[in-house]
């Protein structure tokens, strides 16, 4: 048997690990300093009151003859995806409810829905990146080429005539930048991928963080439906990081070569996949009931907080970034012409705050420090205090 | 954009919708009529007490911000894999808790799988067939060749030398033939195995139905960590087909040309996949507990009920068949001759039961149906009645 000999070119990723060494060891040779940790990506808060409610409801419903539920639909139950088409509507996006696809999460789906194109095409993915996007490809054996998010164009790179593309990756809000696309820089982009015959892969995972009039769904662009899939999630919006339910969209319209993506999608998932736990199902679907919709206003309002005190404390300091707006990620350069690494260890050896070393992210992302708005208004507090004390001219 | 041409390969599967077709036009036109349906291979007896109450713990656990969980560990939590570990050993089967792979299912899993293999593999599949191993393998383009699975061999095809083959899936107790290996049997496919550096895919998603002696886990067979993966799940076993938990063993020595496949599994659930919602594993190691573990016993007696129910039946009409003994499908030869579309018909139009046409796994399905034991005991005696009426001589 040949195993996939793509998976040697997979890069190992030692940067989670290499903090978690780092934090370890500095807490090993100072037990009595407390690190506060503005690193990671996962939130904080509990699921929301009507969530756990429906959640209950749900289990009962199982362990009851008269209400159990087997196998439901691959694609997601009609519940929720009803729920999810409103969702997008109340936002003046019509979608059918059968382009709608319910998951176990966005990542699995970016992973999965690669399964649907041939090997022989060309990515193009943004740097600083979400390494999914590359990993995934580099498994299937597809070449990719970066297009470079700086601080120039604001981290939100621009389509280049001269670069061939037949897969692109955006992702906006953007991990780990937390640069946010308008409309209009959106449309430039699916015209290039209608003009191109190109795909366009929209994540849109942090999309409910949006506040300035940033484009939410790349569906809200004329001719989106022509080119575009959208990835979402209830990850970021509704705290299901560990219950595990996303979405993808995949417009009637999207073609190439005579075949229909939406269908093949269909196919991919009724032949690999059985469905999300009708359990997990029901509470998503409460994150869109009226109650549901206030509770999680209120969450995503506490990590906005967050991010604005983090982003007040860099205006504080006088240290440029992107995001903390529309992104619960602050994108940081780093003072004094430090490295990513070397911030980090400044940070945690004199404020004992830790963050993630942008070059993790790519070549871009060298100079550069991600802070995140997933922790407690207290810890958050604390940290910019600590920054302020440290950074502050 | 290329997509993936081998998807218009792929066959497009008409049988349960045929059948849904089938069923709708008799009840139309016989609305005085009740149907019975043995056809489906869902299970209908709710979760399990013990699996409830511990699904309700895990979701009050989630409202509440000390107990709240967030991303999980991809390849599953401790606590589970811990669980299924000592399931195995209560077997005699050692595993490391780090071979055993935590999903959202089996089926996905068996999809998922192909991604750490080459495309150029030939494939060795039984006829008759779960379809989702050859529709999988269509969709990335590999080459299938057919094991025949027949009366003569008992519905157990034994390694023949003159056939060239990468990839060998065994599913045992089988799905749809209910025949299960005996471990001199399994013993004889890993020495084939090995001896052409093959891997077995070993679908045991019926294992816990084996009562008779036949293997249970390919693992209780010498050499079988050298060559074999095994994928399970929990939905035969205790009614998870709505709830979505399964596991793949992919054990430490499995190697093929210096690459590791429990590495390369781990790489690829890492990458595309983000755990089994939290609620869920707890649900799932429920399963495992003591109490967990006597009901359910007491619900996989109540399926092994209604399959000597409908053996019996056989046995008085005089009609050949395997399964219903390790298994909850019971096999049949269609009587007089009949294709198994003529038999459904007969048995819809005469009896009023609904099973499920061999032809539509596989050529050699042609002139054989299967009966499922998943329904109730009154279905189950009523159908018997009807069919004893219709056949016994």
């Amino acid at each position: 048997m040949k195993p996939n000999y793509h998976y040697k070119n997979v890069a190992e990723t030692y940067l989670f690990s290499n903090i978690a060494k780092k934090v370890a060891a500095y807490t090993a040779a100072n037990p009595d300093k407390k690190v506060l940790r503005l690193g990671i990506g996962d939130v904080t808060l509990p699921l929301a009151p009507a969530v756990i409610a429906a959640m209950h409801e749900a289990v009962d419903e199982m362990g009851k003859a008269e209400s159990f539920k087997g196998y439901g639909p691959e694609q997601g139950y009609g519940f929720l995806r009803e729920s999810i088409q409103s969702y997008y509507a109340r936002r003046g996006v019509t979608l059918a409810a059968d382009e709608i696809f319910v998951s176990d999460g966005a990542k699995s789906d970016c992973g999965n829905i690669l399964d649907i194109f041939d090997k022989d095409n060309a990515v193009l993915v943004p740097d600083p990146v979400y390494p999914v996007y590359v990993d995934t490809n580099v498994m299937a054996g597809r070449n990719i080429a970066y297009m470079q998010a700086t601080a120039e164009n604001g981290f939100l790179p621009m389509p280049d005539e001269t670069v061939k593309a037949d897969i692109i990756y955006l992702c906006s809000p953007n991990n780990p930048t937390g640069a946010a696309y308008t409309k209009a820089q959106l449309k430039a982009w699916v015209d290039f991928a209608i003009a191109n015959n190109a795909v366009i892969l929209y994540d849109a995972a942090y999309e409910a963080f949006v506040a300035d009039g940033a484009a939410r769904s790349i569906f809200e662009v004329e001719g989106a439906r022509k080119c575009a899939i959208e990835l979402c999630s209830f990850s970021k919006t509704a705290g299901f990081t560990g219950t595990r339910c996303g979405y993808t969209v995949v417009p009637c319209e999207l073609e190439f070569d005579g075949m229909n993506l939406r269908k093949m999608w269909l196919r991919r998932q009724t032949t690999k996949f059985n469905g999300v736990s009708y359990v997990v199902q029901k509470g998503a679907a409460a994150v869109f009931s009226e109650e549901g919709e206030k509770q999680i206003a209120q969450n995503l309002a506490y990590y906005r907080k967050n991010a604005e005190k983090i982003a007040a404390c860099m205006d504080e300091c006088g240290i440029a970034y992107t995001g903390g707006k529309n992104s619960p990620y602050i994108w940081l350069q780093c003072p004094c012409g430090m490295t990513s690494w070397e911030f980090f260890d400044y940070l945690l050896e004199n404020a004992q705050v830790v963050g993630t070393p942008g070059s993790g992210f790519g070549k871009n992302g060298e100079g550069y420090f991600r802070l995140t708005a997933f922790g407690s208004h207290e810890t958050t507090d604390e940290a910019c205090n600590r920054i302020k004390n440290l950074l502050k001219k």
